[in-house]
């Protein structure tokens, strides 16, 4: 039987209130107990928002000795219930946590506070005339804790990689209130174990990160973009390595559209105006930034021409301004949107040996017509081998007569993908929706792994309860 | 007290020799017992010389039961001791597990066996047309999985990352004999904690790795060499900022070269031809591989033009052949040599913020001075904050003379380095040698969380003990 937790609210949160500064505590609003998609509902009443690491620490030392437990929230914008707990949590949020504490332009390195804003540290880095690689469509509200926590990926990891990849140091307090001070400025740091990445990716289960020391890039000096028509997905893959060949790693992002997505559009009325015509089954989004005296035009032209050639395309765009770019970009990016409002049986986050997708793709359309004359949009970040292969009701259906098929759907498709050597959340991370999923599928030799190290950094387990291992 | 381990040899190797095939369990050789430098000799009578990942398993879950140490050992080429244990511990070499299991060429992905030697990878990735991004001097004898296990940098860790940089899965034998199916050949996968990157670095303590899946990057069109005086390390640092907004990622490697460099050269009788007359106090090695239609060497013509305009360089050579490109990266490379041949009193390994070089070179010469009349050679990846700062005698003395002040040089090279924010192992690891500096430098919180791990990984010390953590 579950140990129980002891409740947040009420001596709990009257003692520790008494601890902190004032208006640390208060009674928690709605908007945090609601999960974006409305698939879960958490409760508690009490919302934490410190104003330091210190304070940080002092509320988990509280938390630690009394046993409650702690659901750390960032931006709200997570998609597996990951921020979402049962019971009667605290909810600890770092939104008041929000600054660019500094900009070091001649290191590349930008050091933010856990609450702060992806857009805000993008803009910071700009500022400064330097690029901060982590594009995501929800980078309005989605926090920088939030997105380390996750290990968020987004439209660039071609080229800069996921959080992960973009994190040099982190300062974390402990799940029993110690501060480790790990926000170094360093490139290459070979003193004792990864914790860096320990902490990173964990869903906020081992560890509650305050700060990130953060890598920046030099900002390209010209970008292009394209969208491209492709017989296949094959035909895209292909296409990507002949684009590599002509500009390294110039490729910003290579994204997989399908005739599905514009379709769903339309559908809504959210289309723009029409790219191509006519509008084929695939197509690849191209953006290009590269450095001085390249041409990014000249690139996707000559691309082009040598992928008409070889039969890898027979149609394309080649953005003549930035609001053309933004008018393909905005194709993309509406899509999730247009998902939404069609509403989906059953979405799916995966990754695939970048070989194994076309195979994937074709035997998961086989799945899903067994099941029943379902509708798939497949896209996403192609070169990564991550695609969105969400499932649809068949035109002018509704998703809630397909409730019943939405278990035997997802099941289909994760069989396939660990069939077949993939992952079932190449990006949005396993949280509390996943959980099963990932006892299905993952090595068991790995999870008993992951639980050691939960034991060993969270005895108390107040972490984040159920979120990526279950609670006990 | 520390608890005693069982002996390998006599009884415990006796029993485990019935039970794995033939010729797996040998009497050592010397060479597994000694450091290349002589700074440590190794005891032990059994090598253990498993061929698959069950094998070791098998090995371990006997060396766990019976409380058996074991160093892993891989290459022979670390640098501070993590392959040489004390006791009569199991000495296992993955050396008969040394093949490339496959090349994915479109995958951009190649996976290996930890024995695989690091020249036998990369040039199974060039006849793929393909690229492996780790290249260091030893990479004739290191192997992969003693690589990844000392997360091991070299010389294009500016463009490519180190060795964790470029594994995208692993396949790990546990303490107690299990295997982890971690082989996969996915560029995302958020499902769960982070565990390949807390064995990469973990120097055989935590787990051995048996096999690597590993990141390939296309080949660069065109390279270009180039050797530049610098009137400082800051105006290398601009230069390099200068150079990356004209060529972006096309920079490979970015080495810096102090004139006692070339004064320890021609000392030792190694110097080739004399690049550049007079020979400067600062020079950069410059190396960039670029795309196609991009000319490396009007690109290091140009940087060159306004470096000399902004004062940052008034001599370069600009290679103009194959040869003169592999004359220049010769001076580099034979730096270590001459500096054995010199003998150092202390070497250190160390990474700074980058914007700290300047000030610590200054501030570390100071403190030499205030000791004894002493050299440094300074050389190194500076791009990656990465320096070889390196102690010698007076000319014409024999460091012999200088074993007493030795403890002294390294306290206050790594008190000035931890004071300025910096590291005490960029890229070697902490082995057995820094074991004391670890415990005095790091963060109290840290170490104390490694402990944690360690056990929780490792609960009867048997992997590499001594090694990153005092045994105990």
């Amino acid at each position: 039987m579950p140990q129980e937790y002891t409740p947040a609210s009420g001596d709990f949160a009257e003692a520790l209130a008494t601890d902190l500064p004032e208006g640390r505590l208060r009674p928690v609003e709605a908007r945090y107990l609601e999960e974006r998609r409305g698939r879960l509902t958490g409760s508690g009443g009490t919302l934490a928002l410190p104003r330091s690491a210190e304070e940080v620490a002092l509320i988990l030392s509280r938390a630690h000795e009394a046993r409650v437990a702690v659901v750390p929230y960032g931006g709200g914008t997570g998609l597996v219930g990951g921020g979402i707990g049962p019971g009667d949590p605290l909810i600890l949020s770092l939104e008041k946590m929000d600054g660019v504490r500094s900009v070091y332009p001649t290191e590349n390195v930008l050091v933010a506070e856990a609450g702060a804003i992806l857009a805000d540290v993008q803009a910071a880095a700009v500022a400064e005339g330097r690029l901060f690689g982590l594009s995501l469509a929800s980078e309005g509200s989605a926090r920088i804790g939030g997105l380390l926590a996750t290990n968020a990926g987004g439209l660039n990891v071609l080229r800069y990689g996921t959080a992960r990849a973009q994190c040099l140091g982190l300062e974390v307090v402990t799940a029993d209130g110690r501060i480790w001070h790990g926000l170094t400025r360093l490139w290459k740091d070979n003193t004792g174990y990864d914790l860096r990445d320990l902490f990173i990716g964990s869903e906020g289960t081992l560890g509650i990160i305050t700060a990130a020391a953060l890598k920046l890039a030099p900002r390209p000096a010209a970008s292009g973009t394209a969208l491209l028509s492709v017989p296949s997905p094959e035909a895209a893959l292909e296409l990507l390595g002949r684009l590599r060949a002509r500009v390294g790693e110039g490729v910003s992002g290579f994204e997989l559209i399908s005739r599905a997505g514009w379709d769903f559009l339309t559908e809504t009325g959210m289309a723009g105006q029409q790219p191509l015509d006519p509008m084929p089954d695939w197509m690849v989004l191209i953006e290009l930034g590269l450095s001085e005296g390249q041409e990014p035009a000249a690139a996707l032209e000559a691309l082009f021409a040598e992928a008409a050639e070889a039969g890898l395309s027979d149609d394309g765009v080649i953005a003549q301004s930035a609001a053309q770019a933004d008018a393909l970009w905005s194709l993309r990016e509406t899509i999730p949107e247009a998902n939404r409002a069609i509403g989906a049986i059953a979405s799916h986050d995966i990754a695939l040996p970048l070989s194994a997708i076309p195979e994937f793709h074709r035997q998961g359309l086989e799945a899903m017509e067994a099941i029943a004359p379902l509708r798939v949009n497949a896209f996403g970040h192609l070169g990564d081998g991550n695609l969105h292969w969400n499932v649809f009701p068949p035109k002018g259906e509704d998703r809630g007569a397909y409730d019943g098929v939405r278990a035997q759907v997802t099941r289909a498709v994760h069989d396939l993908v660990a069939a077949l050597g993939g992952s079932i959340s190449a990006e949005h991370g396993i949280g509390r929706f996943k959980v099963d999923d990932l006892e299905r599928y993952a090595d068991p030799v790995k999870l008993a792994l992951m639980r050691s190290v939960k034991d060993a950094l969270d005895p108390r387990g107040i972490l984040n309860p159920g979120a990526v291992l279950r609670a006990r």
